[in-house]
């Protein structure tokens, strides 16, 4: 059964839904008909299954009944920012479908001395609007309630603006020195929020670690293999599921 | 620096290179030349440190020095299987490659009851050929030790035939009614092979999740949120690195 994000807060027991792309794709693509049951997801991350009452086709609109769910929240409950090297498209829109599917809060692009673009000034906001509708429909897929944030930094300076409570630079020189410990000691904390920066293929630049670390990114080894770029982030999205949302009961 | 796989044991300080996919990439594609270095790695997951003395284009060979080097195997430390449902071509091609960078020795894809295709005989061979292609060229860049095997099996049932000493089933069912730890309950015991199997998009068919628990294949959750089918080995493996890999010191 599919799930939408609706834009306002839903406080009443029945809405009309006008939103475009949700009556496209549920009445439209989907054929739904009345007594129909879809969910939606409100921005103070309320489910809601809705029962379809009325399809309106010529005003594009369709009613629905509520009922609250009280359902566990499928977020993490730790917000994590991936940040990574901005790369080619197709991967750029890899990681932010996946990284939305393993739970991101926020997803950060950079460029970084050895990236293989930049994005001029002009182009930001249309790819960053591209990047945030394959996060909306992939947290949608995923069963998530919030919607991921996309961001572009036009330098990889900007990055300390968006500090957390843990924050961390993969690094394969500290892998390939062996380090195995920084990653584990540093979730055994319990921190409420994390962030880690990737690389581009090319690797961070000696002086952009030393900004990092300067600014307390701490440098972590992610196993012994080497990753692609785009792989990284997902290995540290899983790591984390699995540390705060599986256990040993 | 590059890595090559060598197809015979390496046992002498010298060796002449006839394998032409190592020769086109090495001489024709990267132009290394006489004093350059590449590294080896031989059927008994050897390392060596090889520097090329000479270059004979008309033959198209070359020779390299040899030196045998004891760092520390990139190899997993235990034995790891996904077996995945077959999907479209990019996706399965692409799990093909990031299961290898994430470390798992055998890839299986299998035709189940909701995949959307299987392979007809006559085609089996010329695809796992390609996967097993793309699976050795992603063990190169990822520096690995092992080329992962990828096998190809028309029904699920034969997946039996390829027990390990921890076989688990990533169940969204499970998942749903809250299954947080049958995983790290599992992976606590410390096994030193283990096979996930994991289903299509549209799940796997009741029978097929019964059929794989009498055969002592465990129901386990990967979590609260609705992963792609492609998603989810990557997030299994990346959690085994963390656990075997990874730890505080």
């Amino acid at each position: 059964m599919e799930q939408y994000f609706v834009k306002q807060a839903i406080t009443t027991n029945n809405l009309t839904i006008e939103d475009q792309e949700i009556f496209r794709h549920a009445i439209k693509v989907l054929r739904h008909k009345n007594g129909d049951v879809i969910y939606l997801v409100d921005p103070t991350e309320k489910l809601f299954k809705a029962t379809i009452t009325n399809v309106a086709v010529e005003e594009k609109q369709f009613q629905v009944d509520l009922e609250l769910l009280d359902w566990a929240s499928t977020e993490l409950p730790i917000d994590v920012t991936v940040a990574c090297s901005l790369s080619k498209k197709d991967k750029i829109e890899w990681i932010t479908q996946k990284s939305t599917e393993l739970g991101a809060k926020t997803i950060i692009f950079f460029s970084s001395k050895y990236s293989i673009m930049n994005w001029k000034k002009n182009v930001v906001e249309k790819k960053v609007a591209r990047l945030q509708e394959i996060a909306k429909n992939a947290a949608q897929q995923s069963k998530r309630r919030v919607i991921p944030e996309v961001i572009y930094l036009n330098s990889l300076k900007d990055l300390v603006d968006y500090k957390t409570e843990a924050n961390l630079v993969a690094y394969e020189e500290s892998a390939k020195q062996g380090e195995i410990s920084l990653l584990a000691q540093t979730l055994n904390k319990n921190p409420k929020s994390t962030l880690c920066a990737f690389g581009p293929e090319g690797g961070f630049a000696p002086d952009e670690i030393d900004y990092l670390n300067q600014n307390d990114f701490l440098s972590v080894g992610l196993g012994p293999r080497i990753m692609r770029a785009e792989t990284a982030p997902m290995y540290f999205l899983s790591v984390l599921s699995y540390k705060y949302e599986l256990t040993v009961k």
